[in-house]
């Protein structure tokens, strides 16, 4: 009752507290609600405490696919949008919801540019147990990943490919929005992580995107079925923005790749760039290239090959170079290393991906805060997978830290995480690496 | 994951995203999780936006009932606890939820006083459609509201009864949330009620409470289901805390008594204490003091004869001249009066005390905002109650104003909220005055 007598004449269309208690009450937000919503929230008009108790109400009553649509539109109006049309070749990117060891923005970014299509990586910082895409590339000395939109533009005609920080002025909403939902304890609501990534990809202003949604111990979310929905949600987003967008479920139950950490994630892409590299990276890369290529128009496309003789290599260190980077720089190296070793002959039959993110996040690879510096030395190196035969004695994984009170703590959070036993016993690794693809309906 | 590598050790004993977490997915928060919370939030440590996602998780979610208690005892931790031990009398109170027309403290505490229990009732101001004990007292030429300790329990002593304006000395962290509640769309929740009411009454240190807990279309919460639930976890609370306590739950669905608004009030306040007054409030007076008594060990009164025979308006005339108020003083007129009459013979069907409530707030009786003055006498004054037969012609209600462009936004408001029906008709009063009583188990 905001209209009582004497009150001077409202000009705001609509009361916060009545949009609040439409949602807590397990209403529905029209358009026009939203759009003022985010506004008004934009311009500090709606404070924190009042979007804090919205969002607490969305993230356990939910929202309708209009309201996110609406809620991601109204994200992207909230700042600039970029455009690729006069590239002249077509735009496609990848967004993954983060992992263990996800490096694959890296050689991924090369291979498909590599065919002639453009793609506008624009990346963020880690936090928490997860990593950052440029925290792993500023472990490359000279490497800068604050690009301005000309030399994003230039990159792309010229190298096919480039990889840089999200400027503020794209869905400035969202990220008001995040760090609210950082402090809040409403991080983990499809709706809102939906619409925070598809409003900053729709306003990058890619024509095609795949989304690599993973589930498991290490992701973000823990379970396939919530995945699923996250990813149904996001392509159903896309579609409806005109991006041509789709998904695939991958297992993050296990490290993904050997590095885990920022400069020995580089060397492991490097050696994916190079024809090598282990075998679950190199799958997902090529998987992943196919689709951004074939939701681009090019579906005649031979991606190992590319890998195989070069061709993406040769793109790697044009796109690293155009960025200021040393492609054939010595990469950091870590002061101290802390080897475990198998303490018995059998199978590795578990290797939990969170415990080891935690322990390379502890190790200092990772920041606990926004704006924290991370040690580009610092990570885990594994030497066997799940599944893998072992031997007493053998090198199960190798911690790295610039300070070595740090390895105490790290090897606490794998306590546990792993555990080799006989031949013919269960390999508890989450299953095949890619679950599902989640197309447009 | 606050325990990043680096990070300064951790001098706070929980983590509020944590707690959040715990509210969030239908958990229980401990004892000392809840004291921790209401401490860190009153120290500003926890942000009215961590706070705000909380409250809004408890609305949804609920609270158990160790819950409640201990998030009562830890707003009356925040602030001093009044002691009126010392007095050589019994201490009783009564709290209302707040309804249209609700003038019955004054009449109460004078009269309860009359039998030697002391009423130390803490009144606060009104917001909304719901008028204040202390807007109405204060259209009495130069009654105060704001006595010291000293002050009110000199008056407790000397005169038996007080009404004076809690200070904001007892439990500061329910005034810091209910504001936050206000702005965040979370007032209507059963736990952040009780423990709001409950965490005022029991430090102000009264030994029995009554509540009167109202139901209906002029009350905070619509209906008795609700009503019941609330007063039962109040009821519960002063048990737990050792104050005698119970509950009547009563019918807020008509107006209380003939007057809405401030100066008003105290006329048909008067009326009751000099012997008259409309039945339903003498009823509600009287039952109320017969509860209040009872809890207080005096069950041989007959209080009707007190409004009789001039003793509770002798108690009335010296706690209204303890305060400074002159008990013979002529009450605020207003400047301008707008009578509606009957249209057509036949009975008053239908009166709804919301509407009725809302016209006399935007009189200019109420305020939107805490802090806006009102204006003592602008308010409604009804001429006749559902079921009472009318003539055309005859006076229905009476709005007042200081001025006369109010009247157009009134009327509005009691438009189709009254009917005129034919002999036979039922009327739609919502039931009996007193619904229920509750006591403790």
């Amino acid at each position: 009752m905001t209209e009582a007598s004497g009150a001077p004449a409202q000009v705001e269309p609509f009361d916060v507290v009545d949009l609040i208690h439409t949602k807590r009450d397990r209403g529905e937000l029209s358009a026009a609600e939203v759009d003022w919503l985010i506004d008004a929230y934009t311009r500090g008009f709606v404070g924190d405490e009042q979007m804090a108790a919205m969002i607490m109400a969305i993230f356990l009553n939910g929202m309708t696919r209009a309201e996110i649509k609406q809620l991601t539109l109204a994200m992207i109006a909230s700042g600039e949008r970029m455009n690729f049309d006069g590239l002249g070749k077509p735009t496609t990117d990848k967004h993954s919801t983060g992992g263990v060891g996800d490096k694959i923005t890296l050689p991924l970014m090369p291979l498909v540019a590599t065919f002639g299509a453009a793609v506008p990586q624009l990346s963020g910082r880690g936090l928490g147990h997860t990593g950052g895409t440029l925290d792993k590339l500023e472990s490359i000395p000279g490497w800068r990943a604050d690009l301005t939109n000309e030399e994003m533009f230039a990159q792309l005609r010229d190298v096919g490919g480039v990889i840089s920080a999200a400027g503020s002025g794209l869905a400035p909403a969202d990220g008001k929005l995040y760090a609210l939902r950082d402090i809040t304890g409403t991080v983990e609501s499809i709706p809102l992580i939906a619409s925070s990534i598809m409003s900053k990809k729709i306003a990058e202003g890619t024509q095609a995107l795949v989304l690599d949604v993973k589930f498991g111990s290490g992701a973000f979310l823990k379970n396939i079925e919530q995945s699923r929905e996250l990813a149904r949600t996001m392509v159903a987003l896309g579609q409806d923005a005109g991006v041509a967008t789709s998904a695939l479920l991958t297992n993050m139950n296990v490290p993904l790749g050997l590095a885990i950490g920022n400069a020995n994630e580089v060397r492991e892409s490097v050696e994916v760039l190079a024809g090598g590299g282990p075998a679950d990276v190199v799958e997902l890369t090529v998987t992943l290239a196919r689709e951004m290529l074939a939701l681009a128009g090019k579906t005649d496309v031979d991606v190992e090959a590319a890998l195989a003789d070069g061709r993406a290599m040769d793109t790697w260190r044009r796109a690293i170079s155009a960025q200021g980077g040393d492609p054939d720089a010595a990469l950091p190296v870590a002061a101290e290393t802390h080897t475990v070793y198998a303490d018995r002959d059998g199978v590795l039959v578990q290797q939990d991906a969170l415990p080891f993110g935690i322990a390379a996040w502890r190790l200092g690879a990772g920041r606990a805060r926004k704006g924290d510096p991370v040690q580009h030395a610092a990570g885990v190196d594994l030497h066997a997978k799940p599944g893998d035969t072992v031997s007493k004695g053998q090198p199960l994984f190798t911690l790295s830290a610039d300070e070595p009170a740090r390895f105490p703590r790290a090897l606490e959070s794998v306590e546990g995480a792993w555990r080799i036993g006989d031949a013919g016993d269960e390999v508890h690794d989450g299953g095949p690496l890619i679950a599902e693809r989640i197309a447009a309906s």
